[in-house]
């Protein structure tokens, strides 16, 4: 049995098919896709999802949170599930394989083994979650799943309360039905998710297959500058306290310090803008927007010191007010030891060259890991890019990342 | 005749009157003042004026630019006129000094001087000059008054064409009229303009009295620093091409470069649009709004130089693409010499403490000075506050101004 399950391959010519037909759902002309949670598009797609489930054979199932799954009874009755997912939902104007691919490959895992005829020690489910990419909140579906979502991180979703509250009754859903979807850990065997990298290491390196060891946690703060709005003409530039000075040294000094001293950690100052912003008069006021990531909780308190440390330094340096606002904080995740053994263990068997690596974006699986056995597994992106139409993976990596969730999946329900 | 005009001094008591009454017309609450050209403040202070002039017994008149005039007729038959004056317009939010006392100043003149019943060897005639602050179009009285008024300054003015359509035509003007508001030079015996300094040197350096030698060029212009946006948490620190680092390296260069190279020119950073300005996405692009002033066409040119091929490093040295756009360009304007010795002459003969300075704010003198003799007199700003409710002038100060805006008049009109 160990040896008849070692051979199981997906079908690579299929997988394609129905990855190139889920891109067509929300394709934008430049190759790109624009499919945001609850839009047309999305609903389009997992409505595909359903379709292409219910053809392979696989039951379907919609949780309170949304969730979309399709379900494979092949573990004992009233045995755990292994969960295999990630999103359909894209960032606008976003990629074709961010996501997508790790719902299409989830779908075809279920559909070989099914196929297989085989019987495993867990059930298995192909869950395409909701809004990861927090189009009204991130991580909406998987959070939800987990009953972590609080209130307070649905209070006021980005779209705004009214558009949000009409996407959740359009999809047959409300607030009470995400607040109460959440399932019991004792259920769930682990959670396993094929991802994109989304940047540019293993594509470098050589490397077919990343494991992830952990998710970075970030914090993300509105910091101000505040000077003195003075005539751009009649104020000499030694009697100026001149905002724009604060915040464009503040922002070269993060850069340089992260660099210098967190070689493994990113800060981005992402947004400035100015009062009042024009051109005859010294910028009174420049808000700040700034996040920072890291691999542990060590890490993210020393660069806040740091930064923060930065901030009133090159404040000061120009005369200038300070206000700090932390907007997010968003905890790391370590993966699963023994999940992370059966992904290299899978990759390894199937002759691909693997590496560890963390991951500097959030997914779904940083949700999951608190409540269950969670990993991740990585394939390489080209150049990097990703939130945009220049995503790309290649096809044989896809296939790779695909055998490798096969694979890794059946170790961890053996 | 000679001695009986030198003891000529303005009504101050009627003076201050006519400044606090003005002063009401748009008042703010925190003691500034609101009336951009063409708003309803704006012509109620035109009303007001024009109802001073006539209790006064000056003619008035309006001419195709809107500009409102006091005239005394007191020079001999077909004599040129010489013109004081300055404007009722504020910026939005602004403060009582700024224009208000130059045009109540040169009402008070004509008032002294009829009372007087001498005769000169000019006319004179005190002008509230239309938008000067540029509400619609920059100096537009001024302009229109020298036939220098161009089609292309009122293509696009700033309140949008149909809404300055609209003002124009209430003010019963239309393009025409402006257009051909133009005065002959010969009929004009200079133009003298009494106004704070808004900046802090005359205060910090106890003088009475600013003779204006120059009114600065300025040169505007929009930088864009071009990168790519990436994923904020994917990409290392070293990978990205951020737009952010261009431009705030490029605000710190040129503060540092214009104090050290130009000491007595300014250089502003005004305004930094982001794109797309998110918190986890590095910025692909950084829009910056910069201007500079200098005292002549030398320095403009040599900053100019300078400043773009600072922006150009700044650029390389983060692999960022580069693209300028001159906006507006002003050529710096010189002050006529007999006008300054006139009121240098005028300032002696009162006790008071001048000095020479340039003026780093644009003014309607700048417009004047290409076609007749043209001298500014400035008086001290407290803390060189302006274009804010803050500003202010003692009442001293304004008083010594208007003397010497007086007796430099009766010298240039003898």
């Amino acid at each position: 049995m160990e040896n008849a399950l070692a051979v199981l391959r997906v079908n690579a010519g299929r997988f394609r098919t129905r990855f190139d037909a889920l891109s067509a759902i929300g394709a934008t002309p430049d190759g790109g896709l624009d499919r945001p949670a609850f839009s047309i598009a999305h609903r389009l797609a997992r409505g595909w999802y359903f379709e292409q489930a219910e053809q392979a054979g696989l039951e379907i199932r919609v949780d309170g949170a949304g969730n979309h799954s399709a379900l494979l009874r092949c573990g004992p009755a009233g045995g755990p599930t292994l969960l295999l997912g990630s999103h359909l939902d894209s960032v606008p104007n976003g990629g074709r394989f961010d996501g997508a691919l790790g719902v299409v490959a989830a779908l075809e895992v279920l559909q070989v083994v099914k196929e297989a005829g085989f019987s495993l020690g867990a059930h298995l489910e192909a869950v395409d979650l909701t809004d990861e990419e927090g189009h009204f909140a991130n991580f909406l579906g998987s959070l939800g799943m987990t009953g972590m979502l609080d209130a307070g991180h649905i209070e006021n979703p980005r779209g705004g309360r009214e558009r949000f509250r009409r996407a959740l009754e359009d999809a047959g859903m409300d607030e009470g039905t995400l607040l109460s979807a959440g399932r019991d850990p004792r259920s769930l065997a682990g959670y396993l998710e094929l991802h994109i990298e989304q940047g540019p290491r293993l594509a470098e390196h050589g490397d077919d297959i990343g494991i992830v060891t952990n998710i970075v946690g970030i914090r993300s703060f509105k910091i101000r500058f505040l000077g003195r709005a003075d005539h751009a003409g009649t104020t000499p530039m030694d009697r100026r306290l001149d905002a724009t000075l604060g915040a464009s040294a503040f922002s070269l000094a993060v850069r340089e310090r992260v660099m210098s001293e967190y070689p493994r950690a990113v800060a981005t100052v992402g947004n400035m803008v100015f009062e009042p912003g024009v051109f005859n008069v010294v910028p009174r006021s420049v808000v700040l927007s700034m996040e920072f990531r890291a691999e542990d909780e060590t890490a993210l308190d020393a660069m806040e010191t740091e930064l923060m440390r930065l901030a009133r330094a090159e404040a000061g340096r120009f005369g200038l007010g300070l206000d700090v606002q932390m907007l997010d904080s968003s905890p790391p995740a370590s993966m699963n030891a023994g999940v992370q053994e059966a992904i290299g263990e899978a990759a390894e068997m199937l002759g691909l060259r693997y590496t560890f690596l963390h991951s500097g974006a959030g997914h779904d699986a940083q949700c999951l890991a608190p409540i269950c056995p969670t990993g991740m597994i990585f394939v390489p992106s080209v150049s990097g890019f990703s939130h945009s139409a220049k995503e790309l993976t290649s096809w044989q990596d896809c296939v790779n990342g695909a055998n490798t969730l096969l694979q890794a999946a059946l170790l961890l329900a053996r």
